[in-house]
C-alpha cells in the first residue's frame, strides 16, 4: 500500500480549480480568435538538440531530460570513459535526446519552420500548452505551469503591435482587473547605449534605471560607477534618468536627446506611431513608456511589453515583444514577428486574491434531483431527458440513500436547484422543485422548471 | 543551423488539425457537463512509485522515465555495483524518480485517494489529457495521445452505467458517427468460467470465442483443446458458443445454463437491469450483448463497454466499464467506480475518413479587410472594431502589399468574406463585400456587413 503522493513542484486540479482557469483560458481564447489568431500544439517532448542552448547555461540545466527507452546504456564505454560516470551532466547528453518543452517560443519557431508549407503568412498563432522547469519550487512556482502565447510572425507592421494592446486591453476589461501595460523599444535601449558610448553595458544600465524609484538617482548613479560605467556616460545619462510628464513630452525630450543615433530615432518613431495609433483605436488601458523595461533583451528587437495588475503586489502578468529572427536559428532568416504571452498562473491568483470570478459558470450542475426510492427515481430519468435536452446541466444522484445525504452533496456541489421527488410528485407528475440560496420551494411541472432554470442561469429570478 | 524536427511518434497540431480535434473534444465535453461530470487534471509527471506496476511488465517498460535533476549520478555506487551499468533498467530505476502518465485511470485513483476530503461522493469526473507511451509508433499508433475518460466513483447505481451509455448514443449522435454499442459483464464471464469448471483459462476461452465470426465453431474448439481446456469444459461450452438471437432471447438462455453460478446470475440480472434502462429511456444506438468483450479484465468487476463505428473498418472507438477497487492499492478499499474512455485520435480519423466535420467554426475568421494603403488601412480598423465588439472573428491584412497577395492569404485561410477598401469606399464610408464563395460583391456599410457576416455565420445566406 503506498501513500499517494505527486512530485515537488506539480498539481492536481481539483474541479473548481478547473473551472477557474477554464474561465480564463475560455475568455483570452475568445479574444484571440476575435483576432484572427488561430490554436496550434506541439509535442511535450522535443529533441534535446532542439532546446539545449536556447535557454542560457541556466537554462539548459532546469531542462528536464527523458531516459532514453530500452537498453540506454548498452552504447555507453565507461570501460574507456570512466569519466562520463561522475557528475551525470556529460552521461544525460548520452542517455538522454528527449527534454520536456520549456516554454512555447522555441518550440513555436521550430514549428514555423518545419511546417512552413503547411501555413499562411502572416501566420497568427496562439498556443496554450503546459511546460516544464526543473526549478526549486516555491510559493508561485511551480515546475509544470500552462504558458498561453499568442504571436505573428511573418509581419513587419506595427498594427500587430496595435493589435496585441487590443488584445490586452479587451482580455483584463472582460476579467475584471485593472491593469496597466508598460511600452519600451529595444531600438531606443540601443540608442541610449550608443550615445553614452557604453554599447556592452546596456544590461547593467537598465537594471540601474530599474531602480530609481526604489532608490532614487543618487544611488543609481552609485551603482553605475560600481559596474564600471564610466562617468562621462552617467553624465550623459542623467537626462535620461530624469525624464518624466507625459509619453509625449518623455518622447520628444528622447528625440533631442538621441537626435545623433539612427536606431535611436527609429525606436522613437515606432513608439509614436503605436502611442497614436492606440489614440486614434480608444485603448482604455494606461499605456505608460518606460524606459527601464528590458524583458529577454536577448532576442527582442523592436517593441517591449509589460502588464502590471494595479491592485495586487504581483509581477508582471502579461509581457513579450516583437523579435525580428526567431526562426533563423532553425534556418529561416528574415521572419519578423512580435508577441505576448499571459500568464495563467498569476492571472489566477490576482482573480482568487481579489474575488472576481464570475459565480455562474458554464461547468456547473444546475440541478439535480433526489429521491425516495426506485420508482421516483426511474420517473425522474425522463425529466433529466428534457433538461439535459434542452441544454441543462442535470444529474441524478445515483443511489438510493438517505435524503440528507442527496441534499448534501447538492450544497458541496454548490448546485443551485434541487428536485424533490415523492411519490405523491410522481403522482401528480410535478416536482417540488427547491432553491437551495434562498431555502424557497415550489411545486411544479418539467416545463415550468427547464424555463426557470434556463432563466436562473442567465443570472434572472424567477423563484 | 540545425534541420528542425521532433521525436518520432510525436505530432505538431496546426491550425486545421486543431479546429477538428477542438470540435471532437467540445462536443465530448459539452455532453459530460450535461451529466454533471467535471473536470481535473493531473501532472504530467507522476512518481515512478505510483505508475510502477500498475501496466504489467511490458506497461513498465513502455513508461518514458524522467532523468533526475542535478548531479544524478553522485549517490550511484557503480564501483561496488558495476553491474548497474549494463543494459540500464536497474540504473533506471536510481537514476529516475518521475516518469510521464501512461493513462487517466492511475492518476485518477491517486487523485481520488489524495483528494478524498476536497471531493464529493459519488464523484462524477472526466479528463482530457495526453498520455505518453514509448510504443514502437505505426500507423495510427503515437507516443504522445490524448485520452478523454469519463468516470464516476462512489456509487454502486446501475442508473450510472445508462448515463455512460446515454452519453455514448449522445456523442455519436452529435458527432454523426453510426456507432453499434457492444455490452458484457465481467460476472458473467466469471459464471461461465466457473460452470465449466475452468476459472483460470478464462483469458483462452474469451479470446478463442471472439473469433467464432472469423473461423467458426469448430475452429474454435480446436484452439480451446490446444488451450489445454478440458474436452468436459469445451462441451459445456457449446451451448453459450452457440446462443443466437436477441439479446432478450440470449440473456433467457444464459440463465438457464449459468442457473447454478450465483455469479453469472447476479452478472445476467444486471445486464437486464441494464438493457430495461436503455429501453426505457429511448436510447437510439443499438447495443449489443457481446459476451466475447473482456477488455482491460485484470481491474473490471462488472459492465464492460465497448463501442464500434459502422462505418469504417477501425478498432473500438470507446471503451470502458465498472471496477469494484480501483483505489485500493492507494489505501482506499470499497470505492466502485464505472467509467468510459473516448479515443480520440481514432475519432478524428473516423471523422475525416467519412468527411463529417462541420464547416462553421467558431475558430474561423469570418471576415479579412484588405486595402490599397496607409489611410484605408487606418480607416478599416474602427470597421475591425465594431465587428469584434460583435463578436465576429476579424482580421485586416496588416502589411502593405498587393491586393492579390492579400486575397491569397484569405483563400488560405478559407475565410468566407472579404472587405476591400480603397480610396472610394473610406470616402463613401463604405466597403466593398465579397463573398469568397461566390465571388458576388456588394458595396455596403458596417452595420449591413455586420449583419450579413453573422446571418451567414449561422448558416444562413444574405449575398
Amino acid at each position: 500500500m503506498q501513500k499517494p503522493s505527486i512530485p515537488k513542484g506539480t498539481r492536481d486540479f481539483t474541479p473548481e480549480e478547473m473551472a477557474k482557469r477554464n474561465y480564463i483560458f475560455n475568455t483570452i481564447k475568445d479574444i484571440f480568435r476575435l483576432y484572427g489568431y488561430q490554436q496550434i500544439e506541439t509535442p511535450a517532448m522535443e529533441n534535446l538538440s532542439t532546446l539545449m542552448g536556447k535557454y542560457g547555461e541556466e537554462g539548459d540545466k532546469l531542462l528536464f531530460k527523458i531516459l532514453n527507452s530500452g537498453n540506454f546504456m548498452d552504447d555507453i564505454d565507461v570501460d574507456n570513459y570512466p569519466s562520463l560516470l561522475y557528475g551525470g551532466s556529460l552521461l544525460a547528453t548520452k542517455i538522454c535526446e528527449k527534454g520536456l518543452r520549456y516554454d512555447l517560443t522555441v518550440p513555436f519557431a521550430r514549428f514555423v519552420v518545419q511546417n512552413r508549407d503547411k501555413i499562411t503568412f502572416p501566420f497568427r498563432r496562439y498556443q496554450i500548452q503546459p511546460v516544464w522547469r526543473a526549478d526549486r519550487p516555491q510559493k508561485g512556482r511551480y515546475r509544470e505551469f500552462y504558458q498561453c502565447d499568442v504571436d505573428v510572425v511573418g509581419s513587419d507592421s506595427l498594427l500587430n503591435e496595435l493589435e496585441l494592446i487590443q488584445i490586452v486591453d479587451e482580455v483584463y476589461r472582460r476579467l475584471k482587473i485593472n491593469v496597466c501595460i508598460k511600452l519600451n523599444n529595444r531600438k531606443v535601449l540601443s540608442g541610449i547605449a550608443e550615445i553614452i558610448g557604453e554599447r556592452d553595458k546596456i544590461v547593467d544600465i537598465t537594471v540601474a534605471i530599474d531602480k530609481m524609484d526604489k532608490i532614487g538617482l543618487e544611488k543609481v548613479n552609485e551603482e553605475l560607477a560600481q559596474k564600471g560605467v564610466s562617468a562621462q556616460a552617467i553624465e550623459k545619462l542623467q537626462p535620461i534618468l530624469k525624464l518624466s510628464g507625459t509619453n509625449s513630452k518623455k518622447l520628444q525630450e528622447l528625440k533631442s536627446i538621441l537626435a545623433a543615433s539612427e536606431i535611436g530615432l527609429k525606436g522613437i518613431e515606432e513608439l509614436e506611431i503605436i502611442f497614436n495609433l492606440c489614440e486614434k483605436n480608444q485603448i482604455e488601458t494606461t499605456i505608460e513608456l518606460d524606459l527601464t523595461l528590458a524583458r529577454g533583451l536577448n532576442y527582442y528587437t523592436g517593441a517591449i511589453f509589460e502588464v502590471k495588475a494595479l491592485d495586487v503586489e504581483i509581477g508582471s502578468i502579461t509581457g513579450g515583444g516583437r523579435y525580428d529572427n526567431l526562426t533563423g536559428v532553425f534556418g529561416m532568416e528574415g521572419v519578423s514577428g512580435v508577441g505576448i504571452s499571459f500568464g495563467a498562473d498569476r492571472i489566477y491568483d490576482v482573480l482568487n486574491h481579489l474575488n472576481l470570478y464570475t459565480e455562474t459558470s458554464t461547468e456547473q450542475t444546475q440541478i439535480l434531483f433526489v429521491h425516495f426510492g426506485e420508482n421516483e427515481k426511474l420517473h425522474s430519468l425522463l425529466w433529466l431527458k428534457t433538461l439535459r435536452d434542452r441544454g441543462v446541466n442535470a444529474e441524478i444522484y445515483p443511489d438510493d440513500v438517505k435524503m440528507k445525504k442527496q441534499m448534501s452533496y447538492a450544497d458541496s456541489k454548490n448546485i443551485p436547484f434541487v428536485a424533490i421527488v415523492g411519490e405523491t410528485e410522481v403522482n401528480e407528475n410535478k416536482m417540488m422543485l427547491k432553491n437551495m440560496k434562498t431555502g424557497e420551494q415550489k411545486l411544479m411541472a418539467i416545463e415550468e422548471v427547464v424555463e426557470l432554470v434556463i432563466y436562473a442561469n442567465y443570472g434572472l429570478k424567477k423563484l
